[in-house]
């Protein structure tokens, strides 16, 4: 293709132009001001070619996810997805793939109900939230207190005892929100409540709890601890505000087993000049055990391996290898993310890349690492521009990528148009018609642009 | 006040100046030209005070529905309802407050479960159609067939026998959609299905079932109809189309018992002239088994109920008595509409106003009646134009003011934003935090002034 031949033409006569690395910078070898004309034919190129496929990625995310179901960490399904994966990568021509063992914990929720006792009976939908001990077996019956914050809480500490505490919080943000799922039970344990319940970190509801882990502190009595809507937080607050007390019984089945083998697994584009340097991107491919796990997280694994299948297909080879992983146990453990730091720390990684944050509309990407290679990444990103995907935040990475960032490895997160995420984030909702085709390929241009350019530079980004 | 005092004053003018009623017209006693003049200070101090209010009508319908819950027909939680709202309407001050008794179909769920077992196991969300027979106890399994129509269901007829049947029509509008509840069990077993799923007939998901009434055709075998996501619909016709066979089980408690007492509700504002003269307006009370029967149907009897309140509290008597009405067994039966005209059409009925649609923000009314009538009915509306409330649709009525309309009263339905009306309709997500309270106070307002102009006109829109 023309395009192409041009891209090529001018890959080699900025290569004869460039210096040679300096001591002690190797980020001066190709100044980041020469990228976007060097890579900007090829960037097109894969652009063009990601938007011609339009729905493979999508189908492969409802293969996965269809085929599969949602995929906690010590379930069957997680271990048949990993191996589905590796089959499916081979048939593609992906190098290298493998899965490599972990030991993850394995939480199992067990059955599990809430029920309203008084001021009158009612089922209410819940979900014990991950990692959370069970009740006895005919459940924990005792009356809620419903707290809006720990402040609250601490405040009130003297009613606490022998109550089941509810933080009914208003959504103000993932982390703040989050923060009563975490932390609930230690708060209310250390008051003396019997259980706690968290209404849903989420900014809207159709009735839906949402689940996610939770924990406990050595030094403070475990209690069960569990998911409610936003519906049945804001009635029991109401109900209680009415002078009717409120009862509920809550009953979970939920155990924490032995550990259990799990996977994560790998596929590379082997690099042309410098194979054992790696580009490393991915996802997570375990989730809660609710919904599909659609946007959290097979959409970060497919549109990392769909980069690589569609680099493959255009005859692009770069400097060094790039690899697409799904790590494992991110959900409730970090086994995958550390595991893969502790088997392939030696290996120099140029850039990690993930992608946990659903596979809407591209914005750009986070960044985090030196300004040398933050005027290297802005450069690559203002490629994307044609995509919408050019803006290069101030910070970035992820959750499995953080180990191995915390070596030294630069790392960057996928930033979407997220302002539906929390809508479906760890809920039955998390199904893969949520996602656009056309989005999800325009994830998978993002990726393939910005890994390609980072591991074909002569220079190092560390 | 002196918007009142000025009020009155241009009515008295009026009244000396209106011609008497001619032969065979009553409708040319008063030229509708001539209302809004006369009853623009009254309209906009009835505005004006139920906007003071600020969330008056919402949080008695919180109250309702939190203390009794959903309420369908033949519960005691319904009959709780409405005793309820007899003592409160008492309180309230409203005349003739009573319940009229009703026989009520008396259909209940039962435990219920819709299992995937084929190509892997899971559990999906389901709620029964009302009315549905249940299964065998060991429940249905059966190879499920896909079809997007009943059209395509005719055509594939020779495949149906002994399957499943799930219709998964994406949404166009509640008509449409709704079919599928309400004939797919027929138009499935005409074919020889076993069973039938009908998709959920709602706009959005977050894997949501929508429940709702079905019919059986006496010359058709009967079949246990339910509703499924509209995801579990499109991951089920995804699984056939890439050659996985579907396989469900679907186990059913419904049945159908003896019909039961219940009762419709009313409280009065008496008129000062022509007392045995009606202006009938509400809701329902009676809900689906599911959430909280907020929006249907609470939220119509409220505020025709807080209508006649807010009459009462600026001491606005009209010539002739506004009745708020909860009728009961809308959802599965129609009884207490067809109740309500039985024990009242001898009383001469000057228009009837039904709010079933949702108490969001009020857009106007639908009106069908006569053309004199028409002219009249705009002329009020025109004066709700300050609160967006003015537009007089091209026809109106409603389900429970359906057979009290057949005998000749004209009959009006409130219109409002229903933008988000079928997330939420039929669902567990039908909560009182779906609706906004200063909306909810503009529905009070549009339902007081049309009600208490209606009710005070000197002639008879029949």
């Amino acid at each position: 293709m023309t395009r192409h031949a041009t891209g090529l033409r001018s890959r080699v006569a900025l290569a004869v132009l460039v210096l040679q690395p300096l001591l002690g910078s190797a980020l001066a070898a190709q100044p980041a001001s020469a990228i976007p004309a060097k890579y900007r034919d090829i960037a097109n190129r894969i652009i063009a070619a990601a938007q011609v496929d339009s729905a493979g990625a999508w189908n492969r995310i409802a293969e996965l996810t269809d085929r599969f179901g949602h995929r906690l960490s010590g379930s069957a399904a997680l271990e048949q997805a990993i191996d589905w994966t590796v089959e499916t990568m081979k048939r593609d021509g992906l190098d290298n793939v493998r899965k490599e063992p972990v030991m993850v914990p394995h939480w199992v929720r067990g059955e599990e109900s809430l029920e309203l006792v008084a001021p009158r009976r009612q089922k209410l939908p819940m979900l014990g939230l991950g990692g959370s001990i069970g009740t006895p077996a005919g459940g924990i019956t005792a009356d809620v207190m419903v707290v809006a914050s720990f402040d609250e809480l601490r405040a009130r500490a003297a009613e606490a005892k022998g109550k089941i505490v509810l933080y009914d919080a208003e959504w103000r943000d993932y982390g703040y929100n989050g923060a009563f799922r975490r932390q609930g039970a230690i708060e209310a344990a250390k008051v003396g409540a019997v259980a706690s319940l968290a209404r849903a970190a989420g900014p809207y509801s159709m009735r839906t709890p949402h689940t996610g882990s939770m924990s406990y502190d050595p030094a403070v009595p475990k209690i069960p601890h569990a998911g409610v809507t936003a519906e049945d937080a804001m009635m029991m607050r109401r109900m209680i505000a009415r002078g009717q007390p409120v009862r509920v019984t809550l009953t979970m089945g939920a155990q924490t087993l032995p550990d259990a083998l799990s996977h994560n697994v790998m596929g590379e584009l082997r690099g042309r000049e410098k194979p054992d340097e790696i580009v490393v991107m991915g996802g997570h491919i375990d989730s809660w055990d609710v919904g599909q796990g659609a946007m959290d997280d097979a959409g970060g694994v497919v549109i990392a391996w769909e980069a690589i299948r569609l680099l493959k297909k255009l005859g692009l080879t770069p400097r060094r290898t790039i690899r697409a992983v799904g790590w494992t146990n991110e959900e409730n453990g970090m086994r995958g993310g550390n595991a893969y730091r502790d088997t392939h720390q030696q290996e120099p990684h140029q850039l990690a890349i993930e992608s946990d944050g659903g596979v809407f509309s591209p914005l750009g990407f986070g960044f985090t690492g030196k300004p040398e290679a933050r005027a290297v990444i802005e450069a690559i990103g203002s490629l994307l521009t044609p995509i919408g995907a050019g803006k290069i935040g101030p910070s970035g990475g992820g959750a499995d990528i953080g180990p191995i960032m915390a070596t030294g490895v630069p790392g960057m997160g996928l930033n979407v148009d997220d302002s539906r995420y929390f809508w479906f984030h760890h809920t039955d909702a998390d199904t893969p018609d949520k996602l656009n085709p056309a989005e999800v390929q325009r994830c998978v241009a993002a990726m393939a642009v910005m890994a390609y350019i980072a591991a074909d530079l002569e220079q190092s980004l560390r």
